[in-house]
């Protein structure tokens, strides 16, 4: 999906983000919100408060998981989860 | 799905989980691991690296998201969100 209909989720507050994934409601019908780590967790709640609170008609439509490897400043690799969350209506 | 063969995340080391899925692999071909909260991202963690480092045939075969309501003990609701991880082999 193009990136300008993901929303990558960070260390902000979650509704910045279900704000974010709302306004890009207005251009498009299907958003990707994607995140790494502990910022899993508010993925989940940003797509969550979207469709149940504010975006009724919109749905998850696919989630999928995966491992990155990502460099470590130390040096060497480390693994870390993500997701990808797909939000249409 | 059986609670039998759940395993919910909560605040362990997460190797703890992996091994727990990995036992529940030698009675069943179908594991459900279900988070709420924070613990959602350790419950990625656990899918991801029980298929890619342990069970290599398992694969993920849904991912499904909700909104529970729990009550607080100082009265009142608060939602939170939770996953549910089906892992395959």
């Amino acid at each position: 999906m193009d990136d300008e209909n993901t929303v990558f989720i960070g260390s902000k507050e979650t509704m910045n983000y279900v704000q974010a994934v709302m306004m890009q409601f207005n251009d498009t019908d299907e958003i990707c919100i994607k995140a790494r780590g502990r910022a899993i967790s508010k993925a989940v709640d940003v797509a969550e408060i979207t469709r149940q609170r504010f975006v009724e008609d919109a749905e998850i439509t696919d989630i999928t998981t995966d491992t990155e490897e990502l460099d470590r400043d130390e040096g060497g690799t480390v693994n870390v989860s993500s997701i990808e969350i797909t939000l249409s209506k």
